[in-house]
Protein backbone atom coordinates (compact mmCIF):
# COMPACT_ATOMS: atom_id res chain seq x y z
CA UNK A 1 0.00 0.00 0.00
CA UNK A 2 2.21 2.48 1.23
CA UNK A 3 5.96 2.80 0.06
CA UNK A 4 8.15 1.47 2.01
CA UNK A 5 5.50 -1.46 2.98
CA UNK A 6 6.81 -4.68 4.43
CA UNK A 7 4.94 -8.27 5.69
CA UNK A 8 4.68 -8.63 9.06
CA UNK A 9 7.90 -11.22 8.82
CA UNK A 10 10.03 -8.69 6.97
CA UNK A 11 9.32 -6.59 9.65
CA UNK A 12 10.09 -8.20 12.89
CA UNK A 13 13.61 -9.63 11.06
CA UNK A 14 14.68 -5.86 10.91
CA UNK A 15 16.34 -6.51 14.55
CA UNK A 16 17.51 -2.62 15.32
CA UNK A 17 14.34 -1.11 14.38
CA UNK A 18 11.85 0.32 16.68
CA UNK A 19 8.29 -0.97 16.59
CA UNK A 20 4.92 0.92 17.27
CA UNK A 21 1.46 -0.67 16.93
CA UNK A 22 -1.76 0.81 17.03
CA UNK A 23 -5.07 -0.09 16.55
CA UNK A 24 -8.43 1.77 14.78
CA UNK A 25 -11.50 0.36 16.97
CA UNK A 26 -15.06 0.10 15.50
CA UNK A 27 -18.12 -1.01 15.18
CA UNK A 28 -21.53 -0.80 13.15
CA UNK A 29 -24.38 1.00 14.34
CA UNK A 30 -27.93 1.94 13.09
CA UNK A 31 -27.74 5.18 14.96
CA UNK A 32 -28.72 8.46 13.08
CA UNK A 33 -27.20 11.86 13.66
CA UNK A 34 -30.43 14.31 14.69
CA UNK A 35 -32.37 11.31 13.56
CA UNK A 36 -31.70 12.16 10.10
CA UNK A 37 -28.01 11.45 8.99
CA UNK A 38 -26.83 7.93 8.99
CA UNK A 39 -23.69 7.96 11.44
CA UNK A 40 -23.36 3.84 9.96
CA UNK A 41 -20.09 3.25 11.98
CA UNK A 42 -18.61 4.45 15.29
CA UNK A 43 -14.46 4.69 14.65
CA UNK A 44 -12.42 5.78 17.36
CA UNK A 45 -9.47 8.05 17.55
CA UNK A 46 -7.75 10.09 20.11
CA UNK A 47 -6.02 13.63 21.43
CA UNK A 48 -2.93 12.32 21.94
CA UNK A 49 -0.56 14.37 24.55
CA UNK A 50 1.75 15.78 21.53
CA UNK A 51 -1.47 17.57 20.39
CA UNK A 52 -2.59 15.48 17.35
CA UNK A 53 -4.64 12.99 16.42
CA UNK A 54 -3.92 9.56 16.33
CA UNK A 55 -5.25 6.19 17.23
CA UNK A 56 -4.47 4.29 20.28
CA UNK A 57 -1.34 1.82 20.55
CA UNK A 58 2.28 2.77 21.32
CA UNK A 59 5.89 1.32 21.49
CA UNK A 60 6.37 -2.63 21.65
CA UNK A 61 9.38 -4.41 21.97
CA UNK A 62 9.28 -7.86 19.73
CA UNK A 63 11.80 -9.26 21.65
CA UNK A 64 9.93 -9.36 24.96
CA UNK A 65 6.67 -9.75 23.84
CA UNK A 66 4.72 -10.60 20.85
CA UNK A 67 3.33 -7.37 18.54
CA UNK A 68 -0.12 -7.80 19.30
CA UNK A 69 0.21 -8.65 23.03
CA UNK A 70 2.39 -4.88 23.20
CA UNK A 71 -0.63 -3.47 21.35
CA UNK A 72 -3.07 -5.02 23.72
CA UNK A 73 -1.02 -3.90 26.86
CA UNK A 74 -0.83 -0.50 25.52
CA UNK A 75 -4.71 -0.29 25.25
CA UNK A 76 -5.12 -1.19 28.79
CA UNK A 77 -3.17 1.47 29.40
CA UNK A 78 -4.93 4.17 27.33
CA UNK A 79 -8.50 3.31 27.24
CA UNK A 80 -8.47 1.16 30.80
CA UNK A 81 -9.86 -2.31 29.27
CA UNK A 82 -8.18 -5.50 28.09
CA UNK A 83 -8.94 -5.48 24.45
CA UNK A 84 -7.06 -8.65 22.59
CA UNK A 85 -5.66 -8.04 19.37
CA UNK A 86 -4.52 -10.85 17.24
CA UNK A 87 -2.07 -11.85 14.11
CA UNK A 88 -5.63 -11.43 11.83
CA UNK A 89 -6.24 -8.23 12.95
CA UNK A 90 -2.64 -6.84 11.27
CA UNK A 91 -3.42 -4.89 8.10
CA UNK A 92 -0.27 -3.81 7.37
CA UNK A 93 3.66 -2.67 8.09
CA UNK A 94 5.20 0.03 7.31
CA UNK A 95 8.63 2.59 7.72
CA UNK A 96 7.47 5.36 9.29
CA UNK A 97 7.52 8.69 7.56
CA UNK A 98 10.15 10.81 9.04
CA UNK A 99 12.14 8.50 10.92
CA UNK A 100 16.04 8.42 9.80
CA UNK A 101 17.26 6.33 7.21
CA UNK A 102 20.85 6.82 8.66
CA UNK A 103 20.85 4.75 11.80
CA UNK A 104 19.10 1.37 12.44
CA UNK A 105 18.67 2.17 15.59
CA UNK A 106 16.40 5.28 14.93
CA UNK A 107 14.39 3.13 12.32
CA UNK A 108 10.68 2.96 13.42
CA UNK A 109 8.14 0.39 11.90
CA UNK A 110 4.54 1.11 12.74
CA UNK A 111 1.99 -1.89 12.44
CA UNK A 112 -1.23 -1.16 11.93
CA UNK A 113 -4.40 -3.38 13.54
CA UNK A 114 -8.28 -2.88 12.55
CA UNK A 115 -10.60 -4.67 15.03
CA UNK A 116 -14.36 -4.48 14.56
CA UNK A 117 -16.08 -5.06 17.85
CA UNK A 118 -20.05 -4.47 19.14
CA UNK A 119 -21.26 -0.89 19.84
CA UNK A 120 -21.70 -2.18 23.47
CA UNK A 121 -17.99 -2.55 23.55
CA UNK A 122 -16.39 0.80 22.08
CA UNK A 123 -19.32 2.57 24.41
CA UNK A 124 -17.45 0.77 27.25
CA UNK A 125 -14.37 1.39 25.89
CA UNK A 126 -15.44 5.19 25.63
CA UNK A 127 -16.19 5.38 29.55
CA UNK A 128 -13.18 2.95 30.70
CA UNK A 129 -11.37 5.55 28.48
CA UNK A 130 -12.23 8.34 31.25
CA UNK A 131 -13.17 6.12 34.17
CA UNK A 132 -10.47 3.85 34.62
CA UNK A 133 -7.36 4.33 31.88
CA UNK A 134 -3.98 5.31 33.64
CA UNK A 135 -3.17 7.31 30.54
CA UNK A 136 -6.01 9.27 30.80
CA UNK A 137 -4.76 13.15 31.14
CA UNK A 138 -1.22 11.85 30.26
CA UNK A 139 -0.81 10.12 26.85
CA UNK A 140 -4.43 10.34 25.80
CA UNK A 141 -5.97 13.92 26.41
CA UNK A 142 -9.42 12.19 25.28
CA UNK A 143 -10.85 10.04 22.84
CA UNK A 144 -13.38 10.96 20.23
CA UNK A 145 -15.36 9.64 17.30
CA UNK A 146 -14.58 9.72 13.63
CA UNK A 147 -17.54 11.52 11.65
CA UNK A 148 -18.50 9.33 8.13
CA UNK A 149 -21.34 11.40 7.34
CA UNK A 150 -21.28 14.75 5.13
CA UNK A 151 -23.85 17.53 6.29
CA UNK A 152 -25.61 19.81 4.41
CA UNK A 153 -23.11 23.07 5.22
CA UNK A 154 -19.97 20.77 4.72
CA UNK A 155 -19.91 19.44 8.09
CA UNK A 156 -18.42 15.84 9.03
CA UNK A 157 -15.94 14.10 7.89
CA UNK A 158 -13.96 16.72 5.34
CA UNK A 159 -13.67 19.17 8.30
CA UNK A 160 -12.56 15.79 10.53
CA UNK A 161 -9.93 15.00 7.73
CA UNK A 162 -8.01 18.74 7.71
CA UNK A 163 -7.15 18.10 11.36
CA UNK A 164 -3.26 17.89 12.19
CA UNK A 165 -2.80 14.32 12.61
CA UNK A 166 0.39 11.82 13.78
CA UNK A 167 2.62 10.45 11.40
CA UNK A 168 0.64 8.38 8.45
CA UNK A 169 -2.80 8.01 11.17
CA UNK A 170 -4.92 10.35 8.27
CA UNK A 171 -3.78 7.57 5.90
CA UNK A 172 -4.62 4.99 7.72
CA UNK A 173 -8.10 6.07 8.68
CA UNK A 174 -9.01 6.65 4.84
CA UNK A 175 -7.06 3.95 3.80
CA UNK A 176 -9.52 1.64 6.30
CA UNK A 177 -12.69 3.34 5.06
CA UNK A 178 -11.94 2.46 1.77
CA UNK A 179 -10.60 -1.10 2.22
CA UNK A 180 -13.00 -2.21 5.15
CA UNK A 181 -16.27 -0.88 2.48
CA UNK A 182 -16.87 1.75 5.02
CA UNK A 183 -17.90 4.52 3.35
CA UNK A 184 -17.98 4.66 -0.75
CA UNK A 185 -14.86 5.79 -2.37
CA UNK A 186 -16.48 8.36 -4.43
CA UNK A 187 -17.84 10.05 -0.82
CA UNK A 188 -14.21 9.54 0.78
CA UNK A 189 -12.93 11.25 -2.19
CA UNK A 190 -14.97 14.15 -2.11
CA UNK A 191 -14.71 14.62 1.36
CA UNK A 192 -11.09 14.18 0.80
CA UNK A 193 -10.93 16.91 -1.80
CA UNK A 194 -13.44 18.91 0.21
CA UNK A 195 -11.10 19.08 3.31
CA UNK A 196 -8.27 20.57 1.62
CA UNK A 197 -10.53 23.56 0.80
CA UNK A 198 -11.29 23.66 4.57
CA UNK A 199 -7.72 23.25 5.48
CA UNK A 200 -6.94 26.55 3.34
CA UNK A 201 -9.72 28.68 5.03
CA UNK A 202 -8.05 27.35 8.13
CA UNK A 203 -5.13 28.98 7.48
CA UNK A 204 -6.40 32.22 7.20
CA UNK A 205 -8.51 32.18 10.45
CA UNK A 206 -5.06 31.09 12.48
CA UNK A 207 -3.42 34.03 10.99
CA UNK A 208 -6.02 36.30 11.69
CA UNK A 209 -5.62 34.71 15.52
CA UNK A 210 -1.98 35.49 15.57
CA UNK A 211 -2.49 38.81 13.95
CA UNK A 212 -5.61 39.85 16.93
CA UNK A 213 -3.20 38.36 19.44
CA UNK A 214 0.00 40.85 18.31
CA UNK A 215 -2.67 43.56 18.15
CA UNK A 216 -3.63 42.85 21.83
CA UNK A 217 -0.13 42.46 23.44
CA UNK A 218 0.86 45.97 21.76
CA UNK A 219 -2.14 47.46 24.10
CA UNK A 220 -0.22 46.71 27.11
CA UNK B 1 -11.58 42.94 21.85
CA UNK B 2 -13.09 41.23 18.60
CA UNK B 3 -14.28 43.64 15.86
CA UNK B 4 -17.99 43.58 16.48
CA UNK B 5 -17.58 43.14 19.90
CA UNK B 6 -20.92 44.07 21.75
CA UNK B 7 -21.92 44.67 25.39
CA UNK B 8 -23.83 41.90 27.02
CA UNK B 9 -26.86 44.73 27.36
CA UNK B 10 -26.49 45.69 23.71
CA UNK B 11 -26.47 42.49 22.51
CA UNK B 12 -29.45 40.86 24.07
CA UNK B 13 -31.02 44.58 22.64
CA UNK B 14 -30.91 42.76 18.98
CA UNK B 15 -34.28 41.16 19.18
CA UNK B 16 -34.07 39.59 15.61
CA UNK B 17 -30.72 38.29 16.46
CA UNK B 18 -30.04 34.38 16.91
CA UNK B 19 -27.86 33.92 20.49
CA UNK B 20 -25.45 31.05 21.00
CA UNK B 21 -23.37 30.80 24.36
CA UNK B 22 -20.35 28.78 24.77
CA UNK B 23 -18.32 28.22 28.21
CA UNK B 24 -14.49 27.25 28.79
CA UNK B 25 -14.74 24.97 31.79
CA UNK B 26 -10.99 24.80 33.67
CA UNK B 27 -9.07 23.90 36.65
CA UNK B 28 -5.51 24.39 38.01
CA UNK B 29 -3.60 21.48 38.05
CA UNK B 30 -0.27 20.29 39.66
CA UNK B 31 0.20 17.37 37.83
CA UNK B 32 2.84 17.02 35.26
CA UNK B 33 3.06 14.76 31.90
CA UNK B 34 5.50 12.02 32.23
CA UNK B 35 6.21 13.50 35.41
CA UNK B 36 8.27 16.06 33.80
CA UNK B 37 6.10 18.63 31.59
CA UNK B 38 3.87 20.47 34.13
CA UNK B 39 0.26 20.69 32.80
CA UNK B 40 -0.67 23.93 34.63
CA UNK B 41 -4.14 24.00 33.79
CA UNK B 42 -6.84 21.44 32.13
CA UNK B 43 -9.36 22.79 29.59
CA UNK B 44 -11.76 21.03 28.14
CA UNK B 45 -13.26 21.68 24.21
CA UNK B 46 -14.99 19.03 22.33
CA UNK B 47 -14.63 17.39 18.74
CA UNK B 48 -18.13 18.75 17.45
CA UNK B 49 -20.68 16.70 15.55
CA UNK B 50 -19.78 18.91 12.34
CA UNK B 51 -16.11 17.86 12.56
CA UNK B 52 -14.44 20.73 14.10
CA UNK B 53 -13.11 21.28 17.88
CA UNK B 54 -14.69 24.08 19.90
CA UNK B 55 -16.56 24.90 23.41
CA UNK B 56 -19.42 23.31 24.88
CA UNK B 57 -22.61 25.35 24.49
CA UNK B 58 -25.38 25.99 22.06
CA UNK B 59 -27.93 28.31 21.04
CA UNK B 60 -29.96 29.69 23.44
CA UNK B 61 -33.47 32.15 23.33
CA UNK B 62 -33.13 35.30 25.37
CA UNK B 63 -36.88 35.34 25.40
CA UNK B 64 -37.45 32.11 26.74
CA UNK B 65 -34.40 32.14 29.51
CA UNK B 66 -31.89 34.06 30.62
CA UNK B 67 -28.35 33.33 28.54
CA UNK B 68 -26.58 31.58 31.60
CA UNK B 69 -29.95 29.29 32.31
CA UNK B 70 -29.73 28.51 28.74
CA UNK B 71 -25.87 27.85 28.54
CA UNK B 72 -26.43 25.47 32.11
CA UNK B 73 -29.48 24.17 30.10
CA UNK B 74 -26.95 22.69 27.07
CA UNK B 75 -24.09 22.27 29.18
CA UNK B 76 -26.62 19.37 30.96
CA UNK B 77 -27.01 17.57 27.52
CA UNK B 78 -24.10 17.79 26.11
CA UNK B 79 -21.89 17.10 28.99
CA UNK B 80 -24.26 14.76 31.22
CA UNK B 81 -24.37 17.39 34.58
CA UNK B 82 -25.51 20.51 36.44
CA UNK B 83 -22.60 23.24 35.45
CA UNK B 84 -24.46 26.55 36.83
CA UNK B 85 -22.84 29.52 34.48
CA UNK B 86 -23.34 33.07 36.13
CA UNK B 87 -23.67 36.63 34.39
CA UNK B 88 -20.03 36.82 36.30
CA UNK B 89 -18.07 34.33 34.52
CA UNK B 90 -19.32 36.22 30.97
CA UNK B 91 -16.25 37.58 28.84
CA UNK B 92 -17.58 39.03 25.94
CA UNK B 93 -20.22 39.01 23.09
CA UNK B 94 -19.66 39.72 19.85
CA UNK B 95 -21.37 39.02 15.84
CA UNK B 96 -20.22 35.69 14.95
CA UNK B 97 -17.84 36.25 11.81
CA UNK B 98 -19.21 35.00 8.34
CA UNK B 99 -22.82 35.08 10.20
CA UNK B 100 -24.85 37.16 6.61
CA UNK B 101 -25.00 41.22 7.27
CA UNK B 102 -27.88 41.30 4.94
CA UNK B 103 -30.87 39.95 7.38
CA UNK B 104 -30.89 40.49 11.06
CA UNK B 105 -32.47 36.77 11.52
CA UNK B 106 -29.42 35.37 10.33
CA UNK B 107 -27.11 37.41 12.71
CA UNK B 108 -25.67 35.38 15.35
CA UNK B 109 -24.72 36.76 18.37
CA UNK B 110 -22.29 34.87 20.49
CA UNK B 111 -21.55 35.18 24.13
CA UNK B 112 -18.68 33.11 25.61
CA UNK B 113 -18.34 32.57 29.31
CA UNK B 114 -15.12 31.73 31.16
CA UNK B 115 -15.56 29.64 34.46
CA UNK B 116 -12.93 27.94 37.02
CA UNK B 117 -14.21 24.97 38.78
CA UNK B 118 -11.99 22.55 41.07
CA UNK B 119 -9.74 19.49 39.26
CA UNK B 120 -11.91 17.23 40.76
CA UNK B 121 -15.18 18.99 39.19
CA UNK B 122 -13.52 18.84 35.58
CA UNK B 123 -13.18 15.29 35.83
CA UNK B 124 -16.43 14.64 36.80
CA UNK B 125 -17.48 16.46 34.26
CA UNK B 126 -15.44 14.28 32.00
CA UNK B 127 -16.93 10.72 32.96
CA UNK B 128 -20.61 12.45 33.32
CA UNK B 129 -19.65 13.00 28.85
CA UNK B 130 -19.47 9.74 28.31
CA UNK B 131 -21.38 7.81 31.19
CA UNK B 132 -24.70 10.15 31.23
CA UNK B 133 -25.20 13.01 28.22
CA UNK B 134 -27.75 12.63 26.05
CA UNK B 135 -25.73 14.66 23.36
CA UNK B 136 -22.67 11.69 23.61
CA UNK B 137 -22.29 10.57 19.90
CA UNK B 138 -24.48 12.79 18.52
CA UNK B 139 -23.93 17.07 19.22
CA UNK B 140 -20.61 15.75 20.83
CA UNK B 141 -18.17 12.79 19.52
CA UNK B 142 -15.64 13.32 22.23
CA UNK B 143 -14.03 15.97 25.29
CA UNK B 144 -10.44 16.85 24.84
CA UNK B 145 -8.26 18.63 27.48
CA UNK B 146 -5.89 21.41 25.72
CA UNK B 147 -1.92 20.95 26.12
CA UNK B 148 -0.76 23.91 27.25
CA UNK B 149 2.84 22.58 27.74
CA UNK B 150 5.54 22.15 24.45
CA UNK B 151 7.68 19.32 24.58
CA UNK B 152 11.21 19.22 23.08
CA UNK B 153 10.26 18.31 19.47
CA UNK B 154 7.55 21.07 19.76
CA UNK B 155 4.28 18.82 20.76
CA UNK B 156 1.84 20.44 22.59
CA UNK B 157 0.19 23.66 22.40
CA UNK B 158 1.11 24.62 18.76
CA UNK B 159 0.07 21.48 16.79
CA UNK B 160 -3.21 21.39 18.95
CA UNK B 161 -3.78 25.53 18.00
CA UNK B 162 -3.22 24.12 14.26
CA UNK B 163 -6.19 22.20 14.21
CA UNK B 164 -9.71 23.44 12.70
CA UNK B 165 -11.94 25.16 14.97
CA UNK B 166 -15.59 26.33 14.63
CA UNK B 167 -16.32 29.97 14.12
CA UNK B 168 -13.73 32.10 16.65
CA UNK B 169 -13.05 28.92 19.01
CA UNK B 170 -9.46 29.17 18.81
CA UNK B 171 -9.59 32.71 18.98
CA UNK B 172 -11.12 32.66 22.09
CA UNK B 173 -9.40 29.82 23.54
CA UNK B 174 -5.84 31.97 22.45
CA UNK B 175 -7.30 35.19 24.29
CA UNK B 176 -8.76 33.42 27.50
CA UNK B 177 -4.93 31.66 28.04
CA UNK B 178 -3.99 35.67 27.91
CA UNK B 179 -7.05 36.90 29.36
CA UNK B 180 -6.48 35.08 32.30
CA UNK B 181 -3.07 34.46 32.65
CA UNK B 182 -2.91 30.70 32.34
CA UNK B 183 0.12 30.81 30.05
CA UNK B 184 3.11 33.32 29.95
CA UNK B 185 2.49 35.78 26.46
CA UNK B 186 5.79 35.33 25.03
CA UNK B 187 5.00 31.57 25.21
CA UNK B 188 1.63 31.59 23.34
CA UNK B 189 2.47 33.71 21.01
CA UNK B 190 5.17 31.44 20.10
CA UNK B 191 3.34 28.18 20.07
CA UNK B 192 0.94 30.28 17.68
CA UNK B 193 3.81 31.38 15.79
CA UNK B 194 4.81 27.58 15.00
CA UNK B 195 1.36 26.08 14.85
CA UNK B 196 1.27 28.71 11.38
CA UNK B 197 4.62 26.11 10.40
CA UNK B 198 2.52 22.57 11.80
CA UNK B 199 -0.37 23.67 9.71
CA UNK B 200 1.76 24.40 6.26
CA UNK B 201 3.31 20.80 6.83
CA UNK B 202 0.03 18.88 7.87
CA UNK B 203 -1.10 20.59 3.80
CA UNK B 204 1.23 18.36 2.26
CA UNK B 205 0.41 15.42 4.49
CA UNK B 206 -3.36 16.33 3.63
CA UNK B 207 -2.40 16.47 -0.24
CA UNK B 208 -0.11 13.16 -0.02
CA UNK B 209 -3.07 11.34 1.62
CA UNK B 210 -4.93 12.49 -1.34
CA UNK B 211 -2.38 11.53 -4.34
CA UNK B 212 -2.11 8.13 -2.23
CA UNK B 213 -5.91 7.56 -2.60
CA UNK B 214 -6.25 8.70 -5.63
CA UNK B 215 -3.48 6.25 -6.89
CA UNK B 216 -5.28 3.21 -4.81
CA UNK B 217 -8.27 3.89 -6.97
CA UNK B 218 -7.00 3.61 -10.36
CA UNK B 219 -5.90 -0.10 -9.13
CA UNK B 220 -9.29 -1.26 -9.35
Amino acid sequence: MASGQLSRAEALACSGCKHACHVMLYCDTKSKLFGKFPIKHIILMQMRFDGLLGFPGGLVNPTKETLEAGLSRELLEEVGMDVPILVEDHVDSCYAPGSSPSSSSSHLITHFYVKKIEEEQIKEVERACVCTAVDHGQEVLGMVRVPLYTMKAGGGLAPFLSHAFIGNARFQLVNSLLHFNLLAPEELHKALRQSLKTHTRNAEDLQEALARLEAKRKQF
